[in-house]
């Protein structure tokens, strides 16, 4: 019988995807321009036993903003479920609690509900988000010619924490979403040349990356997921002016293959189910 | 340290709603109609690893229907958050999705997308759903003189199954809505006991009700919980209406208690957190 580590999360997410029309982009976009999303952190997978609670909240609302981010949306509202153990301390929750508004609040969203519920081993916080995009920006857009940037630096994050404590490019994607013209965008959270897959298969063309263009050390800056930046494609002449803002990495190709200075690049980023 | 044992899932639900104004309700409200909730189902909690994995779906999905039910709207879309363990089959989660699409299409409603990731315990399922109610009927309505009434029996849901198989109530809230003037209304999933003090709390009324009237067998009937019926009151003269389809078990006193038979009955439906 075939295990989810048989076909990994992508293969699992291909299966799926076929039941779900709606499905494919970093948010669910609704009639009318609504976001939804929804992402777990869970406990030694996503954050330690030792990971400070107020840093678990701020991962959890975070990492879903970042979802939103990667539409060019407002998030709006939040609802909250988090798992629990019985022993925990009262003060571990309230202090979650915390990071999660700190983040929400950040972006002017509200949290408006959640439950909680007990378990026996790993906690986890899934939240939920539901924001709006007059024009959404999907992962499907990228055109031949277009210019590939990513919006900060990437690799490192689980090494140097910055999964716990990143900014999600809200405010960042609005802006460009305002003045320019965004062909593809999408958030890196499994790694530069697996996300770059995803690209590549939604706007069905190929893409060719530079290492020495990439902001941060390889392979890491490839692997390691959890960056959390935006990368998106744009035309050549946006592309002119942004060059001094963002980092540009590369190019949109017709050959439908991800190239990294010529050579194909595999899509080796993280995957939740595949054995490392 | 006070641990979530010591102040049970009510002292924390307490505890963190003084920092979310839409909470207390089975939806959050949102502006315009919107109605957001979402609830997790945990394994060996709300569910064993020998439940079909159908059921498990299904179950996860009706649960949160039940809560739209409860405010007499109409689902619309739903995200599924899923944590799993690397070696679950494939065939186990494309059967669970199986019965969450089952739940969704009976009542209308759209799964746009979901999230997974690995867990190393107990497997979880938390459904996020988005919908809507013109006049989304709340706990806080009731008024002194309305009669109390429940849609079906109570008690016994796992002993039985139902809490596996049970069909929420949207088509009755839905109907009730059109035809009545509903004052308030919420689910039944702790228990008829606890769920009425928490009637009595929102709505700053009492309630007395008759053992003798309601369907099924006490206690369990009090306090077995997951029963995903509805519980609502109305003023007399759509109850008397009502009585033939429902069953009224009580009605709403001034006096801020709850009365089973003229005795006070405590609130001892399910809580997660509170030692057994």
């Amino acid at each position: 019988m075939k295990t989810l580590q048989d076909i990994g999360e992508f293969g699992l997410i291909k299966k799926l995807a076929a039941t779900i029309p709606r499905a494919g982009d970093d948010c669910a976009v609704l009639p009318g321009g609504g976001l939804l999303t929804c992402d777990p952190v869970i406990e030694n997978t996503h954050y330690l036993p030792t990971t400070p609670p107020y840093r678990v909240g701020w991962k959890a609302m975070a990492r879903n903003l970042s979802d939103i981010a990667a539409m060019a949306g407002q998030p709006r509202y939040a609802v909250v479920s988090i798992g629990i153990r019985p022993r925990t301390p009262v003060r571990y929750v309230t202090d979650l609690y915390r990071g999660l508004r700190a983040a929400a609040k950040k972006f002017n969203c509200e949290i408006v509900g959640g439950d909680t519920a007990r378990v026996r081993g790993d906690q986890f916080v899934v939240v939920t988000l539901l924001g709006h995009a007059d024009r959404p920006v999907l992962r499907s857009g990228a055109r031949v010619g277009d210019s590939i940037f990513v919006t900060g630096r990437l690799g490192g994050s689980f090494r140097t924490g910055k999964h716990l404590t990143f900014t999600p490019r809200i405010r960042e994607a609005q802006w460009l979403a305002r003045h320019y013209r965004l062909h593809a965008m999408m958030d890196i959270s499994d790694g530069l040349a697996s996300d770059l897959h995803r690209l590549v298969e939604s706007s069905r063309v190929g893409v060719e990356i530079f290492a020495a263009k990439i902001p941060g050390r390889l392979p890491g800056a490839l692997t390691d997921g959890e960056d959390f930046e935006l990368l998106f494609t744009v035309g050549p002449r946006d592309a002119a002016q942004l060059q001094k803002k963002f980092y540009e990495i590369g190019r949109v190709i017709r050959r439908p293959i991800v190239l990294l200075d010529g050579q194909p690049l595999p899509a080796k980023g993280y995957d939740h189910f595949l054995t490392r």
